[in-house]
């Protein structure tokens, strides 16, 4: 009971321990992926140009690749004449040369032809028998790409951390990429507890309710960057829960069990978590969500969440979604998915413990959802949650707030 | 040459014959998955309850369920005495009965025994050999929660055109759904065309490119919602092109080629719409991108984007992903995912034609992109684009401009 005290953590404590334990124990990993599939993945590696780009020097308009001299002083009144000796389509090539008095015709996107300097475009020649009329001046270099002018070989293109847009996978495409490291999901089990609840498609006897939890933090780690899965249903027996979390750290990196009565799952879950790895925290001062559980088997984290959906999703999203994001390669600023409003109206909070309140946000109003904290409907219309510090009793109509938002 | 000069239409009426079509060609429909994969998936029906939730009055607390009356009057100085004739976990149910002088010892989550009306917390109760000295008085229905005090049996729990976030996911569950109607995402085949250009694994011989419009804008389609596949390359020559669209056509709503050289792709697939079905837009007066074109055939989509990857993810963003999205029954409002900012340096653009100016934000800083309409990497470091009316020559160093976002 002593030690068990001792393990009940302030939020701020709370957070800090969590992430540390992200941090420690679990390792960014990378996996290797097709770039055609890689949208919205994160790059594991600082990605260099393997070759130049343009490849070739390229001709950016359809017309006559010339040698520049050759144009020069031409104009509409007194055009320049030269020899059409080959027809150049892009991704073609020839063996002929382009010299004085001699031009290739040549389409946008083809290699220059050797000696070519310039392009002149099809609206300034007028092409008859084998020859064309030059109208126009062209410098050197005009209407050319040169080879390497948009990125050389062995230039950094994309960082590491990079979200995959479809930019960025043109521009790995671009360089004759087919596969890229991406760093790899995070593998997380999830896991529900409790003898009242049954599966969707089962029948519900009398007493009984459907699991939430399983399919609903499932998804909440997948929204943050995971690969999750749901393992099933426990029962709150050690037995059970030992051989049922032993069984999902062969697969998963992260396992997240919730459910079952506080005293339930929690006693059990934290006598085999100190069988089998420890304990770093029983408890959070925080309501919703009091009984928690963040405990370490052999460098995986096993978490314990309470089995009330709305306290469990609560937790979820205010311990658990940032460190594991962050274990995902996501860099994304959680700060900058806060909202400001003024309450519509008061709210008390419990002294001596944060208090998670659920609210609706339209526009600067921020409507406070009063349910018993079981009431799962407020999940269909919180867009998220207010925090009232532990010294706090009384959050008055009109009072300014930051609401941190959901998903 | 007529008819087709007649198709080449300004920016705003080219925005409002895709949205046209997309409108009336193209159908939004549903397909019914499983509720544990539904993250991020639209709900394409409205959602009602379909029992009590809570299914039955369920104990909110660990303590005895007992008649109200049996506890009037008592208090820690003189509490009340009752029988305990049973113990009720959560789940489970009891053919007992709860009457005067009697009670039965309950689990939170727990179905209420018949008779009994309240629960008195384990904490303001102490028991021993059968029977429970209760220290406080109850109020009728303490501690419970009424069945369908959360939601009632059909009432409007979630709305068509909802995100399916963690929360909305969590309600479906507890009302027992195992699948659900959702948006269908559209399908979507991407088509590659040139004579330059190979796919990454190949070879790059001399004068040819690696192709990056078939993943790009496969990838760009998926991040609006769109199942998208890349259908391979084809030349652009007449029958290839009818006999590749009319492949893709069996499977997907929408085609989208490009590439090939402007007259290349363009004229041929014009005259295969032609054939087939209809053209509706041959060029947008536009920078880059002019060579667009939009058809239908049976009542499918074909687009045209040009070639170059840089003019063809300009295109694809700011004429196809709008009307793309809503058609997936995501309801994003484009017009929020603008910053504004000012110009860092002094752009031209030409006269008569809207030029989409490829930048990078820098907070308030909006840094133009200078590179020839080619230069994929641009593509790696632009964050959106500025447009440039038609009229508008120079947008000046300093200039407030509004930025549309990338993604």
């Amino acid at each position: 009971m002593g030690t068990e005290f001792l393990k009940i953590k302030e939020c701020d404590e709370a957070t800090e321990i969590i992430q540390k334990l992200f941090d420690e124990k679990l390792n960014q990993q990378s996996e290797e992926i097709l770039v055609t599939e890689s949208y919205g993945r994160i790059l594991f590696e600082d990605v260099y140009s393997k070759m130049d780009f343009p490849p070739f020097d390229k001709a950016l308009k359809d017309g006559f690749a010339i040698l520049a001299e050759d144009s020069f002083g031409a104009s509409e009144e007194s055009p320049k004449t030269l020899d059409v000796i080959d027809f150049l389509e892009a991704g073609a090539t020839t063996d002929k040369k382009v010299e004085k008095g001699k031009c290739i015709e040549i389409s946008t996107g083809a290699a220059m032809p050797e000696g070519a300097e310039s392009v002149v475009m099809v609206e300034y020649a007028e092409k008859s028998d084998g020859k064309v009329n030059l109208l126009t001046t062209a410098t050197p270099t005009q209407d050319v790409a040169r080879k390497g002018s948009d990125i050389e070989e062995g230039k950094l293109i994309l960082k590491k951390g990079d979200f995959l847009n479809p930019g960025k996978i043109g521009v790995l495409l671009s360089q004759g990429f087919e596969t890229i490291e991406v760093y790899k999901k995070p593998i997380l089990g999830v896991i529900s507890s409790g003898n009242e609840i049954s599966l969707q498609g089962e029948g519900l006897t009398y007493g009984k309710i459907y699991d939430v939890n399983g399919g609903m933090i499932k998804n909440a780690a997948i929204s943050c960057g995971a690969d999750a899965h749901f393992l099933g249903i426990m029962r709150d027996n050690y037995d059970e829960v030992k051989h049922k979390i032993t069984d999902a750290l062969k697969e998963a990196d992260i396992i997240i069990c919730s459910g079952g009565t506080s005293a339930g799952l929690g006693d059990v879950l934290n006598s085999v978590l100190e069988e089998l790895g420890e304990v770093y925290i029983h408890g959070i001062s925080v309501q919703p969500g009091k009984p928690t559980i963040i405990g370490v088997i052999e460098d995986k984290l096993v978490i314990g969440l309470p089995g009330n959906p709305v306290s469990a999703l609560m937790i979820f999203n205010a311990f658990i979604a940032e460190p594991l994001t962050k274990l995902a390669g996501i860099d994304k600023d959680f700060e900058l998915d806060t909202v400001k409003g003024k309450m519509t109206r008061r709210i008390h909070s419990p002294v001596g413990r944060m208090q998670y309140q659920l609210v609706k946000v339209d526009g600067k109003d921020i409507h406070p959802i009063f349910k018993d904290s079981g009431a799962i409907f407020s999940l269909s219309t919180a867009d998220g949650y207010v925090k009232v510090p532990k010294s706090v009793e009384l959050l008055d109509e009109g009072e300014e707030v930051e609401v941190y938002l959901f998903n």
